[in-house]
């Protein structure tokens, strides 16, 4: 979801053609608050997998781990655990396989890498201190902090699978395209108690390496499924009595005012960065909720709705604390 | 503020030491719910401002340069704006002088540049195409979309005058030094009607150019101050009337039970990231107040939690729309 545009819907839209193309179209336009024209804005977070590679030419032993990242791009992913709190979650959790540890021979010393030492040992996956030339020859972001493990890829989930549990609270995201994205989304709808997350299989980021950095955990914890389409899989949903909430900007009716307490499974749906949510999503979800936005500028970014959303889930489903006073002022 | 460690408090804690030293303390540490020895986590982003210049040795170009950064990094900074939304956005508020605008010059069209070229004629800026090259001599991030533009630096507020206007709702940030974050922050927080936020004038970031590119255009329109001390801004707010409300993860009383309506002013105090709030601030905030955590691994990002608890004040501020159900189920 992307709320721009509330409140000077006609400033600087006057310059703007309805469709931008090439490179340029990563810049944001204002001004088309129509549904269908939303404004196209590229958000906040640029990838930053890395591409630079150690070595010149391709060597033969980067040819076979290209392949596995194309068999893992049909999945989940999640198989490249990057950075020092996903990795120690990845063995902490113990849910899937772990092939081998990477760490940068020459780091200072620190609580975590002891954790992470440890828990190699305990859980006897081969941990290999290397150079970091050789240990930038495998990262695959820049974010890494010295630590990267390899492992099975994520499993996924059917959506019968992601309903089997009490009190479904899902998040179906519809084509987020940035790592950076997904991986802080995850890293707090894990928090905020969502059960399982659906993703479409094509045009949308997956489990990349930036997203296993970003998330810093919460993969391990985070039922997934992929679908070929989300309408599809919305009216699967409603047809199991889920209510399926759509975030849009311009929705009449507040989320605050949608009951999400739980007397039913509920799935937020959640679109792309710009163009929100699609028309076909729009008209499968069973309500259209918004965020008021209250500012001028009012763009929010995908994340940070998500964010305030799941919360408000948190807000409906938790009950204050009896020892304390229920009111505060 | 972060919130780790709810619910698992033990595990992985026996192999810590209390305290990190050296760069290995950008790790996690999980174990350590107790206040004072909360664990450092160190956040999803890194910053990413751009070291490398285009010249080996320093210019004679390249010193008052250096000299003026200097200089705006004892304010709020925000004199170089890097992005293409960010630009537009300090062009259409024209709240600040601007003294030139970057382009590199071989950049597919898109309507945000023929914004950003029509405005700048419109406003007698100086807008200058210039090479990649020469363009990245002068950029200070990474993300600049090839657009950047050289303020006048923001305008410090004083508390009084953050306090001058209707139904005040301010931020507190104790802390933050994250760009990344802290532009995220500033960009929800316009979103959500915030209409002021307080920064400490030391150890923590300012307006970098990471952060005027991240925060979108919001710094245009969020009145800023810093403050020598936040303990002692937050008695000037409590004796001038504001409820401060500090987010903390073990606060008994949730969030959504403070009376956040607007009958009172509202300053909402959040922590640095992995530190959280200080010893002091925690004593000084009227309220402490929590976020519930749901999840098993509850390691929220202080940008996403600080969305959270706007929104919350957006929910307890704004009114259902009334051609709209009231309640949907």
């Amino acid at each position: 979801m992307n709320q721009s545009n509330k409140g000077k819907g006609g400033r600087g839209g006057a310059r703007g053609a309805p469709k931008q193309t090439g490179p340029g179209s990563r810049g944001p336009k204002r001004g088309q608050g129509a549904r269908g024209t939303r404004p196209v804005v590229r958000d906040t977070a640029e990838p930053r997998v890395r591409k630079r590679r150690s070595g010149g030419k391709p060597s033969a032993r980067s040819q076979p781990r290209s392949n596995r990242k194309q068999a893992a791009k049909k999945g989940l992913g999640g198989d490249q655990v990057e950075g020092r709190q996903a990795v120690r979650e990845l063995l902490l959790a113990q849910k899937r396989p772990v092939n081998e540890i990477l760490i940068i021979e020459d780091l200072d010393d620190a609580d975590i890498l002891t954790d992470i030492r440890e828990l190699a040992a305990d859980l006897q996956i081969p941990l290999k201190s290397v150079t970091r030339k050789r240990f930038d020859a495998d990262a695959l972001t820049m974010s890494h902090q010295g630590v990267l493990a390899k492992a099975k890829p994520l499993q996924e989930r059917s959506l019968s699978n992601l309903l089997s549990v009490r009190n479904p609270f899902l998040l179906v995201l519809d084509g987020i395209t940035d790592p950076q994205n997904l991986g802080a989304i995850l890293r707090t709808a894990e928090c905020a108690g969502v059960t399982g997350v659906l993703l479409p299989r094509h045009r949308a980021v997956h489990v990349s390496p930036t997203v296993t950095k970003t998330a810093a955990g919460a993969i391990e914890h985070l039922p997934m499924g992929l679908v070929g389409g989300v309408p599809a899989a919305l009216t699967e949903l409603s047809n199991a009595g889920v209510l399926t909430v759509g975030l849009e900007a311009d929705a009449p009716i507040r989320i605050f005012d949608v009951d999400l307490s739980g007397r039913r499974p509920v799935a937020l749906v959640l679109g792309a960065e710009g163009a929100g949510l699609s028309q076909l999503v729009r008209k499968r979800v069973d309500v259209l909720a918004s965020l008021p936005l209250l500012g001028q500028l009012n763009s929010l970014n995908v994340a940070m709705a998500t964010s305030a959303a799941c919360f408000e889930v948190v807000r409906q489903r938790s009950q204050p604390d009896p020892s304390s006073s229920a009111v505060v002022d």
